[in-house]
């Protein structure tokens, strides 16, 4: 087992990454602030896992109460938030009660804005089951659920007490999520860290094989990327915004095909193609470097084409992204690869063009 | 005009207390991040007051989108904060734009959530413009919604950049929701401040006649007294919970009798007594003491006989409340007059003795 640190001084917490954790009642244990857990879960992960943690729960003398909820994005909304408060107040959890989301990004929003929300905030810890969650979305404290009209668009910034990284889980995952998953660890090398980058371009065929080792280093490697940049901005002030490379045209992309019909990862690959085709007609970087990122995607089986919604549409979706400011649109772009900007100067003629000319037929 | 502060370290605000201050854009324009407002009011208050404030803020080369709720405690739940965001992601408002609360508890409480849930987090502003609001609602950064199983069980601690007290705005205040302002005046005296509780038997009348000078002063008091407990306590670990005096029996009268029957004030008044009738039974006061605080409600024109919904149905409102730990109901009890604690030592039997022998027929 390897233990990182997300430094946030009072709200610092730790971040276990390897096999059997789920077995670990000793990492739980010491971050309970009473006997009594609500596990939250969805139809998929349940029947894979839930028996499992709640074992090690139980034998330690813990009380717990399992919510499973339905699977999907398409379900990270109001309503199936409702159902875990439902099940909060039927079952009278209180203050001290801790949430533990047991599943991928969409239960570690809902469950992380649940906790943050009931009864005004208690305490949760995150674990993660898919790749995706375990490099990115169970890290850095960002809650929230989908509205009709924009994704994420209501949550909480909320720190968890412990993540545990049962990287034993990733045995059961489906390889389109595998790869979903992988699209943002490419992203840590492509936006901050030039020497990974180059170690996933020499690894790739070994983490689309799920080889142990390789996969727990990249998770780990993903994970330093993600703590170094949160402790430096935990509200996406500045630089945090980086991490969203890719996810600006990728929220549109969810959006205007319909959440659940492209993988989140799918997204911000195909996106992130679209925001190096946009650096590459700002003259930042040049056509061998937008290869060189559509190859490593392409590896990583991943789209690396977005669907052409038409340029209207993007620009509607992104114009309620949570990135806008003073009407201008602000994209991650590449300054070279390993490096990228947040900037608000794309001309809106060479973002067009992105637009229309870097998309294709729809297919994820 | 006179101005406190609400000392919270980083998130520290200050509060305005004062005739005519909504037409002083120079109290708001430092606090504002663009020049972008939405003001959230109901169809009480907009009549009265939004285009005052509305013209202030254009005045001052703000842009103000106007946002009109329906009125009472009845609709202070997920419905109508979905409004809120409806009308924010159709306008496109954007992180930095700022929420203003243009009303009562209600509606800075559904502001302030939107507010702390909007793209994980937006500025807002409290204008309170009723006497509860203003002597305690607004200050604090208590925000949120009811759920059908509890009041007040989703939300957050979320602290506005400031707050605007503008005591004119009384003169348009029904009698009935004034009283229910001086409730939580008189709990302040109650529970920590036996000098302004004096001041208060001795000027209860000049307050319900509306004697400006009398109004002013028991919010400024009020207010410093909310202040000092906050600062010590911002997310109600310890003495924070003082403040919620009446509240326990107060929430089941109002859950009981159905959301928006008894104003909260009201229940506040009558649950008050049955704390102090409990503490009685508990030997802590005696049978003089609660006559004293009857009486002080009474000329405050405020219900002090709590309905009688029978012990059980008074037990399971208060079994979800978020004051409960390991299954005990802590409450708030009299020390003695003017000291108040939080104990979870009522005897069962004794707390069935007030809910039967205290209450009565159901009439706030």
């Amino acid at each position: 087992m390897q233990t990182l640190t997300v430094d946030l001084g009072d709200r610092s917490y730790p971040i276990h990454i390897g096999t059997g954790l789920l077995e670990r009642a000793d990492l739980i244990l010491p971050h309970l602030k009473q006997k009594r857990v609500a596990v939250v879960t969805n139809t998929t992960v349940a029947p894979l896992y839930l028996e499992r943690l709640t074992a090690t729960l139980k034998d330690a003398g813990v009380e717990v109460l399992a919510i499973v909820l339905p699977d999907g994005e398409a379900y990270k909304n109001w309503e199936t938030l409702n159902r875990i408060f439902d099940a909060l107040l039927s079952n009278r959890a209180e203050r001290k009660t801790t949430l533990i989301a047991l599943g991928g990004g969409v239960i570690g929003d809902l469950t992380g804005f649940a906790a943050a929300s009931y009864q005004r905030g208690v305490p949760f810890i995150q674990v993660p089951t898919t790749l995706l969650a375990q490099v990115d979305s169970s890290v850095g404290g960002k809650t929230g659920i989908n509205h009709p009209l924009g994704k994420n668009m209501i949550g909480a910034f909320y720190q968890p007490q412990v993540v545990l990284a049962d990287t034993g889980t990733l045995a059961t995952l489906p390889d389109r999520e595998l790869s979903a998953g992988l699209a943002e660890v490419i992203k840590y090398g492509l936006i901050r860290d030039l020497p990974f980058l180059e170690w996933l371009e020499a690894n790739m065929d070994r983490l689309v094989a799920r080889d142990a080792e390789a996969l727990a280093y990249a998770i780990r490697r993903s994970c330093e990327n993600k703590a170094e940049v949160v402790a430096a901005d935990e509200r996406e002030a500045g630089q945090r915004a980086l991490l969203n490379l890719g996810h600006t045209f990728g929220h549109a992309i969810e959006a205007g095909m319909g959440y659940g019909v492209w993988l989140h990862g799918e997204g911000v690959a195909a996106g992130t193609v679209l925001a190096a085709d946009l650096s590459r007609r700002m003259g930042n970087i040049d056509g061998a470097d937008v290869e060189r990122v559509v190859t490593l995607f392409k590896r990583a089986k991943l789209p690396t084409v977005a669907p052409d919604l038409g340029a209207d549409a993007y620009l509607g979706y992104m114009g309620v992204d949570k990135k806008v400011e003073g009407g201008k649109i602000r994209f991650v772009l590449f300054r070279r690869l390993g490096a990228c900007y947040v900037g608000a100067d794309a001309p809106a003629e060479l973002l067009r063009q992105t637009l229309t000319e870097a998309t294709g037929p729809a297919a994820p």
